[in-house]
């Protein structure tokens, strides 16, 4: 079997994509890692107008005037005194409007108060202490694109200009259905040792929800042709991407494969781990059908639903960094291969890929993904790499 | 004022930690971001017997031997056939037991199947695709530490061995009081230019969030000592660590500092922003009252709220990077400073650190804090940096 370059897979899923038009409206404090269907643009200046950044007395600069009268104090939210004059100031705390015609803002620790007149004992400069008219932002300016995932400076900015009610991308609802007559559920008991427990299916729902879909755990299936077709078809109806584990590789039981067959949109990548995906497009859903091998279809989940995912989301992300390599690599196939690495950035700000820690063996060693790690790129057309490469990685999530 | 070492109001908090021997129960489908509260070991070898690994014939190895009669088939998760003589192969399948006394799986790929026989087309080593006892991980292994932060490949792991309902540490409960008279809530309108909306308690939230915790957004309180002390008191009925923000510094309306006062651990530090920082400890609750600009109160929640919380987790997370500086900085102040930059890791790996987008000015820009800001990290004895400097990072959330 012949298997297709990973990079023309990925122009096939980019030639397949749809456009994810299906918007909805959240509260911010709803809307933690939600993706911005809209750009946000800034309605006016901030400040609107000019205010104090510390608790002091606004003046008009003069650096020869040492005292000024006390013409009274602007508490924060009040504006009583808007203007003043020469050689007067205004008591002003930090958050509030400086007087229109004053300049500077001399902090309260430099002054010396007595009765109704300040003397300054520690100048400052012209200026000082003011927030200017736009400092934040300015009216016009976009300050959040669409595709933007919202954390909680994004929401801090959000209630700033008094967006409350926000639109996102609806999260698309992901099917995640484990196959395989050997795998048992959570709390099953195994009834002899050929049976296995189901990993793939709470791992790969976890990832969706980290990339921000909704993930739905259906019941694993067993190697039964019309069972397995059954339940696909049957997900269809209420998901929008259906990911399958197990069933596609060479073995007799395989049915997923020939149920996919005329929608099948790949078939196989030249890969190492997860060499017998296949994706199929039915209409605007898609079926993701990866390994049955927790590692391989993990990482399955990242070189290829994570990049339909993110084009529904319009996100910009990109998962690739280079790194140096802290260990010598044989490949182990002829294929472009995922090895599972940790990385960590060292003292001169290098990112550092290492590979100790990582068991060397097949695709079914889960504990190789935890604790952050990342995966080691290694193309097609190399044997390896050396100790000291400069090497490309792909992060997980 | 003398404003204490930021490190030495570390030590004060480390000084003052409590042990939070809170634990719950949880199911794995719903441990996503919670901290693991005991070590995770291994109760047995992982396989517990030898699997195959691909879709085969199990064989016992004879490199001079081509022809193997085809005893019959062992189907994932059934296991009829235990052992095999010279000669004679059993069909097996990913995930399947090997034969006891197997030790090669020839690949379907590779062999003509005749009849009841099959002739080896393309030679494999011995102990090709076999998965050996104990590859993954071996009894008495520690798995996963307690302290973890759970991901998608724990909780993989974690179903794998048939680990349900796990032990993890209860969420604190997390106040957040914004306070201020000049401070609107969500969807208020504004009744005069000298009001401000609040931003503070919906990305402080978000924060507590994010870091696994129990976050409740309080009732924004105006300038008023006893509204604010009502307030302060009865959170503390409610959770264990209460955030507010505003009311620290120098100004007149300024209460917060003067009702924690017999309680107080931490008063002020030699930082910007956040020098007016107060910390408090009331029995086994925390009072964080921080500045009332949103950017000093986001960095103060890294600075001070994050150590307690991690402490809380027994997470041993390291936040400070390395970096190369793309950029000159001069220090604003005498203090340790921390100013907002973006990261990217270089076509060499090296992680650079950059100033630009990031507007200069006062502590009130949260928009600094966008698109996944990290901190410069300023010392107090230094002026500056210069653009290729190796400098120090602190990771936001």
């Amino acid at each position: 079997m012949e298997f297709m370059e990973y990079e023309k897979t990925l122009d096939i899923l980019k030639n397949n994509l749809i456009s994810w038009d299906r918007v909805e409206k959240v509260a911010i404090t709803n809307a933690l890692n939600r993706y911005l269907a809209v750009d946000i643009i800034a309605k006016e200046n901030y400040p609107k107008s000019q205010t104090a950044s510390m608790d002091g007395y606004a003046i008009k600069f003069n650096s020869k005037c040492k005292e000024y009268k006390i013409l009274g104090s602007n508490p924060a939210g009040e504006f009583k005194f808007k203007s003043l004059s020469d050689f007067e100031c205004i008591k002003t705390f930090t958050g509030s409007l400086m007087p229109q015609n004053a300049d500077t803002l001399v902090p309260v620790e430099n002054v010396k108060v007595t009765n109704d007149k300040i003397e300054i004992l520690k100048n400052v400069n012209q200026g000082f202490a003011v927030r200017k008219i736009g400092e934040s932002y300015k009216k016009g300016e976009i300050l959040l694109k669409k595709g933007t995932k919202i954390s909680y400076s994004e929401i801090a900015l959000l209630a700033e200009i008094g967006e409350f009610h926000i639109s996102v991308f609806v999260k698309p609802k992901v099917c995640v259905m484990a196959s395989g007559s050997e795998i048992k559920d959570l709390g099953e008991p195994l009834e002899n040792e050929a049976q296995i427990r189901s990993s793939n299916h709470v791992a790969i729902a976890s990832m969706m929800q980290l990339m921000g879909c909704e993930a739905i755990i259906l019941p694993i299936v067993k190697d039964e042709k019309e069972t397995v077709k059954k339940a696909i078809l049957n997900s269809l109806k209420f998901c929008d991407i259906l990911i399958t584990t197990g069933g596609v590789s060479m073995g007799d039981y395989d049915f997923i494969k020939e149920i996919l067959d005329s929608k099948t949109i790949i078939n196989g990548a030249a890969i190492k781990p997860g060499r017998h995906i296949k994706i199929a497009k039915f209409n605007e859903k898609y079926i993701f059908a990866l390994p049955g091998f927790p590692y391989s279809a993990m990482v399955m989940c990242v070189l290829y639903v994570r990049v339909l995912v993110e084009s529904f989301f319009c996100a910009t992300k990109d998962h690739f960094i280079n790194a140096v390599l802290e260990n010598d690599y044989t490949k182990k196939s002829p294929f472009l291969e995922f090895s599972a690495c940790s990385l960590k950035v060292d003292e001169n700000g290098i990112v550092r890929a290492n590979l100790e820690g990582k068991k060397n063996g097949s695709s079914a060693i889960v504990n190789n993904l935890n604790n952050e790690a990342a995966l080691l790129v290694v193309p097609k057309e190399l044997k390896g790499y050396k100790k000291g490469d400069v090497v490309q990685i792909l992060k997980m999530i």
